[in-house]
């Protein structure tokens, strides 16, 4: 399976504003992932992380997550955002980390076997950011794999 | 009423990774706006707009339009996102432009009062982008304005 470094290296050559925005994957299994970035690269008027910047890191969490899963079946798929949502709970006021997890795995198994049989299927993960300990930020992506 | 380049001026100065994004205000009046961004400094692996760049430019959007609204009418309340959706309809694959129009103004009044009576209230706006005509990224968007 992909290594947090080599998934780095993606997100980073390919889309370019991530370094500006300092993300970092910070830990990557085949069920769990976690991107880092900085308050400085993010900040906002209120000297907390701009409301933009939560999302991006967020959105990207998710389909990270996804990214690495697939890899770790030799699955090689488009993965896109179609839709999603997003709550500010708190303010995010210090360096943050994004959270994913897939806990459903009969689900997501479903969703795979849907993709291999049609060339596409929906998975939709949620993301969370913390805030010393509380949740700050609650996203939710749907997300279209596809040939 | 302040004026597009002065709008620019707060979201660069204050929110520094919007000038990574490349954004500027295009057209400012107390009832709509609209904010740019090129391809180039929000690009994706598919040659297209990240997903995280346009919900940044169009959180923005919202946010500077109320922020000229309320200025209009000599209020300076702080402006907050408070939760979102986002519908990625289209990809976008060119310079793009981000619009908001309040067209319900009898609503808006409404919930200047409310701030005006509580110190608190809340606004939802939609946010448009479009792709060679076609709508290709629809966001709506909650924000909190409080003293």
């Amino acid at each position: 399976m992909i290594d947090r470094k080599s998934l780095q290296s993606i997100l980073n050559d390919e889309i370019p504003i991530t370094l500006a925005m300092g993300i970092g994957v910070e830990q990557l299994t085949d069920s769990s992932i976690l991107l880092a970035a900085p308050l400085s690269n993010n900040i906002n008027h209120k000297s907390t992380v701009f409301g933009g910047s939560l999302y991006s890191v967020a959105v990207l969490t998710g389909w990270g997550m996804i990214y690495a899963k697939l890899d770790s079946l030799s699955l090689h798929a488009h993965i896109v955002i179609h839709e999603s949502s997003i709550q500010y709970l708190k303010p995010v006021n210090q360096d943050f980390m994004a959270s994913c997890e897939i806990t459903d795995h009969a689900d997501f198994d479903k969703k795979i076997s849907i993709y291999k049989r049609k060339g596409i299927s929906r998975i939709t993960l949620v993301v969370e950011i913390k805030n010393s300990d509380q949740l700050a930020v609650k996203f939710t992506g749907q997300y279209v794999i596809h040939n």
